[in-house]
């Protein structure tokens, strides 16, 4: 910067906003933690705390996320600063949102930390605290964008999937029915999957044949930029 | 968040730098300022300044632009939060980027308010202190994409415009020369503008159709997600 001037009263906290959606073959949920102390106790609101003098933001939301829940290498994103004066009445505040997705199933949560988390389907999820509805709505705005512009699905999926359940997948995330053929369609001229010799009996008497990623294909797509409409 | 602990010396300073891009038709531009005070004295640096008590972090982007430029109603948009813990060697710094598109020639400068402010071809531009060379690198990644996944334009080409210029504008912005055809072609079926019974006089004899963006047609497409590959 320029000018090198700043008040030691303009220094202020920082602190992160985890917004963790999980995948669970029924749709979409969040990760969501009852408020305990005030102002607003009692009310829901995202897993967060606050930045340390020896950590960066990054890692602020990997131990935030690590001290609720016990996961591990779970991939967070950036999605944006809050900064609005009085977002906190309590003291001010800039809080630096993060979000991550994650398969409910084939993570082996310890069990979450904290008594007062839950996962809630997220059509069905309460009204947060201070701005972190907002948080929310911009994480799901960056999710739909991905979606559309690039196959998600390697950090949702199970190694191995069912054309139906990466269509569920993109369904729950774009929050619409999609035609059936259409889709196959689609992802198939994408050309980044692998069709294996395996199928899935669960669901029908004739199986599904499961697919995976090529992650080869895949990764040379995202370097050339995907054109990827659903 | 859910723990309510902090200790009074976790509170920092909070600054925003701010990556301006302009276009003048014959490339990419970024607007630089030479430091005048310690460390990295003399070095060049993104414009910035830090966050004051009264305003939040979009009003001191737009603060710190109008200060050094005397541009006002600029659209900025927020880039990313830098958090690295010794990227300030003073003093532990969190900045939020901001990045902005303007065109240079239907701006009219005051002339830039601070001696020390130029602007450089982005492919002649200096090395950067701190973490600056990562903020313009990840600033004209979004840029690029942006271009690639809808029609970028409106902020940074006059109001009308010839098929060259968008073409050079998006020859600048993704570094690669484009088959003219092809690129007409693609503008053409996106079909979002408006062919105007005016010519440019100015490069040909015969002279070069002027077009506008269709401002309805435009907002409709970007609702629905654009699919625009060049």
């Amino acid at each position: 910067m320029h000018h090198n001037t700043y008040q030691q009263e303009d220094k202020l906290l920082l602190a992160v906003d985890c917004i963790i959606f999980g995948f669970d073959k029924k749709g979409l949920k969040i990760l969501l933690v009852k408020r305990n102390f005030e102002p607003e106790k009692g009310k829901w609101s995202l897993i967060g705390g606050f930045l340390k003098k020896d950590e960066n933001l990054d890692e602020a939301a990997t131990r935030v996320l690590h001290t609720l829940t016990g996961l591990k290498d779970i991939y967070m994103e950036q999605l944006y600063a809050y900064s609005k004066i009085d977002r906190d009445p309590a003291e001010r505040t800039i809080s630096v949102a993060y979000f991550a997705l994650i398969d409910v199933a084939s993570h082996q949560f310890e069990g979450l930390q904290d008594e007062d988390a839950h996962w809630f389907d997220l059509k069905k999820a309460p009204d947060l605290i201070f701005d972190h509805n907002e948080m929310v709505q911009k994480a799901l705005a960056r999710l739909r964008r991905r979606a559309l512009n690039w196959p998600i699905g390697f950090e949702l999926l199970p190694e191995k999937f069912t054309m139906r359940q990466l269509q569920a997948l993109y369904e729950s995330i774009l929050d619409k029915r999609l035609d059936k053929r259409n889709f196959i369609n689609k992802i198939n001229a994408m050309d980044v999957l692998e069709k294996l010799d395996e199928k899935d009996m669960s669901s029908s008497r004739k199986g599904s044949f499961l697919y995976r990623f090529d992650a080869d294909k895949y990764h040379v797509k995202v370097k050339e930029g995907f054109s990827f409409r659903i």
